[in-house]
């Protein structure tokens, strides 16, 4: 086993701030990331990327998004407290560089679209764009803003008005393989993972042996 | 590209039970996932796996958890409520097989460290018991609990009290690299997956052209 370090609230609390903001970003590890996007009031499309996607539900299907409301996700937020529907957007190995160059702060007048070249796709009318160049788009309505209070941020809760999947990603049980969709996740604030499948196993129940899928991986 | 499937809000309304859990639950790609261990007032360690887990902020170190409270991880809940203290351990590929078997529905009074075969670790005399099998650990203190209206969850924000990392892992900027500290996440409620590091991004700003970590991968 490889040596171990162990790292105190206090210590923490007197790293300085790039070194804390690193690694507390990065140690849960690969996280389920998306770009948001938005449409502002003067109709300009806005394109923000996150790493704090959390499932909240499955009927009604519901996913969850934490924002900073004095980070550069502002723009994100108010756009959504204004429309009420946004779109999110996987990432995949061929788009890492666009995705992360969005996290740039530009004025609420400049497209991140066009800014990075990924390129707006408006699915049935629906009143914000997606990512043309995602395999993996959701479009969500806003149903609910919980604000933390611990440090003053927000969990927007939003419902799945659409999904749009590669056809040879979903199994015959609904299951959409991250691998097989080429989706990649980010950890800490500027890292970028793709996944590999180990094992998938049966539903666990007490005192019963787990049985692991072999045509998985 | 891949040829792409839309489901509409209807259709994914209208799936059978099963099939909308799997679609929904693995449609936002791999998640962070760690086991969650706890102590109940009679003393009985428990852990249970959640794939839910979500960065709120780094200072001071707060990350979440979205509780189900009709499911079986009412125990963590509960436990968490009356105790105030748990841990977070990430799932590395060694322990798939025994994280996966904590969410069986084992009665309160029977330990899923017992059942399961991972050893509880009582770090520096913590309120909780951590995995001696995982690699990444954190010491968690309960800060705040916030109701999910539109589907009756819980989002449980809690501070970081310690963690725990292997020393190769952290490089000197405070990143811990998931690949090298050898984190699995989940997508859906039962496949898990290992990671590879793709790209490491500079910081983006407007205008300037990022730099690609040639030494990330």
């Amino acid at each position: 086993m490889d040596k171990h370090i162990v790292f105190t609230a206090e210590q923490i609390a007197s790293f300085d701030k790039q070194f804390r903001t690193n690694l507390i970003n990065s140690v849960p590890g690969v996280k389920a990331t998306c770009l948001v996007g938005t449409r502002n009031s003067e109709g300009v499309n806005n394109l923000a990327i996150f790493s704090s996607l959390v499932h909240i539900g499955a009927n009604p299907p519901l996913l969850g998004l934490i924002f900073r409301p004095d980070s550069v996700e502002r723009h994100t937020l108010s756009n959504i407290r204004h429309n009420q529907y946004y779109t999110m957007n996987l990432l995949h190995k061929g788009i890492l560089a666009q995705a992360h160059q969005t996290a740039a702060r530009y004025p609420a007048d400049i497209s991140e679209f066009t800014e990075t070249g990924l390129n707006p796709v408006e699915m049935n009318g629906f009143h914000a764009p997606s990512v043309r160049e995602s395999a993996v788009c959701m479009g969500m309505l806003a149903r609910e803003e919980l604000h933390i209070n611990t440090n003053n941020t927000i969990l927007l809760v939003g419902e799945i008005c659409w999904l749009q999947l590669p056809a040879g990603a979903v199994t015959e049980d609904g299951f959409v393989n991250p691998e097989r969709a080429g989706t990649c996740g980010a950890a800490g604030l500027d890292a970028y993972f793709s996944v590999r499948g180990e094992q998938r196993f049966s539903y666990a129940k007490p005192g019963l042996p787990l049985r692991s899928d072999p045509s998985f991986v």
